[in-house]
């Protein structure tokens, strides 16, 4: 297991500073490559390819599981064969380092 | 329960065409009020509020599961408080029964 997704989450502080792009830069090679910074790099966003719907919903759920386990939650787009997720700290309008822990675990996930 | 949510879905007709505007309008008046068309009425949708992530995830199970049922799937959007649902039937391009008769049953459940 990566040492990111050995963290938890911490609660989010209302009007912190979000990570500058060095901190982001640091931590984007701790992630599956798969990992992409959207929305101006105020977002991680990464999809998944499933074999069906129900495939694609399974992942939600054990994703589901991390985010309730690290009260940081990603929006999940399920579709008939991909599963979106994104991840960003809305209390900071970018990112936090919540955002790469759960990033790192869903990474762990099979 | 409706008219509509007690019939099932028929195989999607690759090259169909998509219901006009007369139809839709007509099954429209079946669904909640909270349905609307969008995307130049290709596309029903529906959102969701809900107290917390999970209630958000738990809705989209038991759409899944009637998804799965019915054989045609919508793109669902779990996140912290909403589930977004929209329906189309890519085959056609636009709407077709399937989609008001699985918005239909989505209606009904609790």
């Amino acid at each position: 297991m990566s040492e990111l997704a050995k963290r938890k989450c911490v609660p989010c502080e209302e009007g912190g500073e979000p990570l500058n792009p060095d901190q982001v830069e640091v931590l984007m090679q701790q992630l599956s490559p798969e990992w992409m910074l959207i929305d101006q790099h105020r977002m991680l966003a990464r999809t998944f390819r499933f074999k069906n719907f129900q495939e694609a919903l399974d992942m939600a759920n054990k994703i589901g599981k991390i985010a309730e386990e690290e009260n940081h939650h990603p929006d999940l787009t399920v579709a008939w064969g991909s599963l979106g997720v994104e991840l960003m700290t809305h209390a900071m309008d970018g990112l936090s380092e919540n955002d790469f822990i759960v990033a790192a675990k869903i990474d762990e996930l099979k």
